[in-house]
């Protein structure tokens, strides 16, 4: 059967998903919204092959360790379930950003993964059933599936949660400033912070408040509203790190330098400039600003001390697949 | 009338107070649980004067802002009210460490004052009745009347809301390292804070829930068991800063030099030191271990960077009244 590749951007959300009603399925605990990351990307090309001897999986050009490894075949178990096939599959993925580090490689790694599955498989999934998939690997890789703005409804069940795009890449030029602080993998995964989410005595409250929250950023992205749109990200951001830090466990993902970013986004902010942050599950502060202003913000990020890099990101397309003349995903 | 002086003991809370269920009676939200802090101290006297043409207020030598000497004269009416007296008060008060910075200046204020004032309008209050009346200044400071370890119950109303002790200053041998980051005025003073509370969507769940950390506070300090207790102040303190971080407005209090601290008291006491931290409305951390570990803590903190001085305390007596051999407030 013929290899198939399949490019997808990693995406930032302003309206966080964290913890999940279930979490083998990955249901989320609450709806999401995020736009995907048009210079960050994860490149996969899968092989059904009669002749493979196992499952064969690559990592930026190493085989993928144990757990790694796992997440992948459960996908592609999934597929080859849906595709009726029991060939062994090659698997070969790259990302050009660091993993682990607050960049969300795995919703991009999954995302690309299941367009290439599928296809490879020579399933015909649409969108929603690609989204779905691409959730059970791992949750916000469904929000990489659409392109541009999207969002992601909790649902009630397996079937009616995933991620639609509520705004084309170019409907509003928005630009992440990734300010990079640490690119070491974070102390605790996203995973195993979803299951911790539910110790908080605080998740409950996030929860029941998302819809007003989901409201607010869709309706400020809709109405390409600068001040609302920041306002409701900052909050939603400190409203995950408020769960996060008062879960059983605690989770600290805040160094002092992103704590330095975020002071000087809100003071810039304060003067008149349009930008704002929001953190995932690491110490790298994403400072989104209009693209008018992303000069003056980067420069604005890359003078603060602690800051290594600021790398920067147009909103991304969908998840889609790229021409692949040869046979041997190892080629490529 | 004769002068009155009273000494009061700034308090630092382990379960914090942070919203009214009533702003004007300063009726907390929840619950709370502190020590007294015996190496900072407010001196207040207090004397009621016929012949004065007007209220006096002096606060570490100068003249009270319109603001602080509105909450003063507040008081005092109440003073003047249940003594059925009409005579200008002359008010004069000093600290001796840096108000508006995170330590709680207004607690020790108030309990000196609510002293101070009774007495010298010749009231004969017990310690319930000092404690209420401290309140209404301040509601912090009804905890630094009693002594020692100190519980405020939230109450159902003004006559049950008032602060016992629970235990005495000796009953365990606590330090409080007063992490001084900045001495700067905070940017939001706690009247204001508690006012905006309510407005965060994670309060309530905060208030829910206080009755289990009272719980398990009273507990730890009562058992003087460090590890159940460094793990709950630890949670209260970031359950108070969620708050504050999803108020709308949000309130931001920690500096990146905060976070500096709070990480490297985690990693002292993951290898085994008896230190935990809480913060209150300002960006300096209470790093609270045991006197056997005093040294230690000390040095290890003193060489943070962003750290300017570590102030030490230990647990402190109750709100007393001191000799006053002067008539004149102004010659003590």
């Amino acid at each position: 059967m013929f290899p198939y590749t399949a490019l997808a951007h990693p995406n930032i959300a302003f309206v966080k998903y964290w913890g999940n009603r279930d979490n083998g399925l990955r249901l989320p605990a609450n709806g999401s919204i995020s736009m995907n990351l048009e210079g960050l990307v994860t490149r996969t090309t899968v092989r059904f092959d009669a002749s493979l001897p196992a499952e064969r999986v690559n990592i930026n050009g190493k085989i993928a360790g144990n757990a790694a490894h796992q997440r992948v075949v459960s996908l592609v178990d999934e597929v080859r379930l849906m595709a009726r096939i029991n060939h062994f599959a090659w698997v070969e993925s790259e990302n050009n950003f660091p993993s682990g580090a607050g960049i969300a490689s795995s919703a991009a790694a999954f995302a690309a993964l299941a367009l290439a599955a599928a296809k490879a498989a020579r399933l015909d999934l649409d969108e929603a059933a690609l989204s779905r998939l691409a959730r059970h690997g791992s949750g916000s890789a469904c929000r990489s599936i659409p392109g541009g703005f999207v969002e992601w409804a909790a649902g009630t069940g397996d079937t009616d949660s995933y991620a639609v795009s509520i705004a084309s890449p170019e409907y509003w030029n928005l630009v992440d400033c990734i300010v990079v602080i640490s690119t070491d993998p974070k102390p605790t995964g996203s995973s195993e912070g979803h299951a911790l989410a539910g110790t908080s005595p605080l998740q409950s409250a996030r929860v029941d408040d998302a819809p007003r929250r989901l409201d607010i950023c869709r309706n400020a992205i809709l109405n390409r509203d600068f001040a609302a749109f920041a306002e409701i990200v900052e909050e939603d951001s400190s409203l995950m790190h408020a769960v996060m830090m008062t879960s059983h466990p605690p989770l600290y993902y805040w160094q002092p330098a992103t704590l330095a970013v975020m002071q000087a986004v809100r003071a810039a902010r304060a003067k008149g400039m349009p930008v704002c942050y929001t953190i995932d599950a690491g110490s790298n502060v994403h400072a989104i600003c209009t693209g008018a202003s992303v000069g003056e913000t980067a420069k604005l990020l890359g003078s603060i001390t602690g800051v290594r890099e600021v790398r920067l990101s147009n909103v991304g397309g969908p998840a889609r697949l790229v021409e692949n003349p040869t046979t041997n995903p190892y080629e490529i």
